[in-house]
């Protein structure tokens, strides 16, 4: 937090999350972090990661605090620590079982993404061939995020699946982590239709420096800011972020694990192609979380003020910390609320 | 096993089995029923009502004993017993762990029915709104119940996903409980399209006079009957068997488990109407698998000869047992069996 009460966020990094990385992250200046705890993770190894968050934090209790809205994102930042926001890539810790979404919820997770890269009980992924929507019961589900609090996510989820969750959801709905698919088309980039709705219906999504998501490589500052422009000018500068996506420390054994978790016996290629099946190196602008004061220049360089760079840089996700966190004692339950 | 060495198989029943379940299916003459293990389960709770399952076997060895293929079935039959195949209502117990195929097939399961009532991570059930096929995991799937020897029970799935699976499959699959839509149509009945495809392919439907899928209310032996005339003209006679889905001894509280396992804070009628929610009295003809001989007789009433009977009555599935459930000694890890 500068002297502006600026919170610069990271809307999603999927790292290996050790002390070197939280140095990193506090290096680039960012105040908090929406970090990954699940990828193919069920209920019951959900427990154990997050038992190693629980560890995490108080190991390192001098630089990082977790964090469940925005008031304790302040306050946490104003105690000179990173704020870390828990979150899950997939919907596979709720399993089939929707009195899961709260339990979750009550163990302190703010974020969930529908699907990772399969279909899943709640909708299809990117990757499926076909997508049939969001399942009846990814409607209760996002029913029950809607009422608790918890932000959904739609990086990795299908475009049909993605469009009934952004008309399902009662509350703004969040893609943390994807670029637009007009100007990098890949199947985990997002839809000019997918992007207005979702900005429409106050969402914000996060833009990701991640090479895969960039046309297959690590591109040049001034390309990357262009995407940014592009996407302000397509959903509005209220509803653009950045989510890094950074995904450091893992080796190919964990890479294998990202890409197929458990279903499948053959190589699987997520956001790769076959001539280029291992981690991407990462742009020159951002080699690592450190280098996040790089993109905060280049959106300068790109002609954006400061009143824009301040909510490019975390300000509009703060706005959605604010108004789709709301604190658990808030909730009804049993009632779809209607809006924050 | 009468004096011609006829089997007579109910190829689906889903009670809550216990001694007095046991002892009707024997007075019925059934030699051979394949039981519902799983409704909803995860791998975890599927371990504990396998080793309910070991129990029972122990408990009541004067009167069955598993089975896992036609030899073992014909030996338990010989020795006096009803031989039980045990089988999943459901991929629930796969999760998304390709390798849980192999591993419930080594724990002696021989059927496994794609989808239970709503969308999993293989494909869509006839419940869901939209059908979009068998997932890429769902490929998978079936293919490792190809390799070891595991039926594929295509009976709450949709429709869209059964072509698929009818499609994908390198062996013979089955609908062990359904009936023709044209006669009676329900979600749960399955549409000529889907029928004659499975016999061109050399499947078995197993017809049943659960009164859900017979109109909404039991039937007369003879309407019965001529449902089963339909499904032998529209697939061959060697295409038709009978699968009862007889589901006794169950309270409210399991129905509503039944119907909406952990996914659904509301209501779900399942194969139900608003108008009868309830647990249906079953027909005059069937009201426990004790009266399986007037299926039988029901059957030479409406005309058929002697051999078309056996067959109907179990002959279809012994062929599809002695056919789709290769021993596992003769599989070969990681090679798709081209036929059986």
């Amino acid at each position: 937090m500068d002297a502006n009460n600026r919170i610069v966020v990271d809307a999603l990094q999927s790292s290996n999350f050790t002390r070197e990385r939280f140095l990193e992250i506090r290096a680039g200046g960012i105040d908090c972090v929406h970090a990954t705890v699940v990828i193919w993770e069920d209920a019951r190894t959900t427990l154990d990661l997050l038992g190693a968050w629980n560890r995490m934090f108080r190991e390192h209790d001098d630089l990082i605090a977790p964090a469940r809205n925005g008031q304790e994102i302040r306050d946490v930042v104003a105690g000179g620590r990173v704020a870390v926001v828990l979150g899950f890539q997939n919907a596979s810790s709720f399993e089939d079982d929707l009195d899961l979404v709260e339990v979750f919820f009550d163990l302190g997770i703010r974020v969930a993404q529908l699907t990772y890269n399969i279909q899943n009980h709640v909708g299809a992924s990117c990757y499926e061939p076909e997508d049939a929507g969001l399942t009846r019961f990814g409607g209760y589900v996002v029913g029950e995020m809607n009422r608790l609090g918890m932000l959904v996510d739609l990086s990795h989820v299908g475009e049909r699946t993605s469009l009934d969750a952004i008309d399902r959801s009662a509350r703004p709905v969040t893609i943390t982590h994807a670029n637009p698919a007009a100007v990098w088309p890949h199947p985990r980039n997002k839809s000019d239709e997918v992007l207005r709705k979702l900005a429409a219906r106050g969402g914000v999504l996060g833009v990701a420096p991640y090479a895969h998501l960039t046309g297959g490589g690590p591109v040049a500052i001034e390309e990357w800011t262009s995407m940014v422009a592009y996407a302000v000018d397509l959903m509005g500068v209220d509803h653009v972020g950045i989510g890094s996506d950074a995904s450091h420390g893992w080796d190919e054994e964990k890479l294998q694990w990202i890409r197929k978790g458990r279903w499948s016996h053959v190589t699987q290629l997520g956001p790769a192609s076959p001539d280029a099946q291992g981690w991407l190196p990462w742009p020159d602008f951002f080699k690592t979380p450190a280098m996040f004061p790089t993109i905060e220049q280049g959106l300068r360089d790109r002609g954006f003020d400061d009143a824009e760079v301040d909510k490019l840089v975390g300000g509009n996700w703060m706005r959605i910390f604010d108004e789709g966190l709301t604190p658990h004692s808030d909730s009804r339950p049993s009632v779809v609320r209607a809006s924050a």
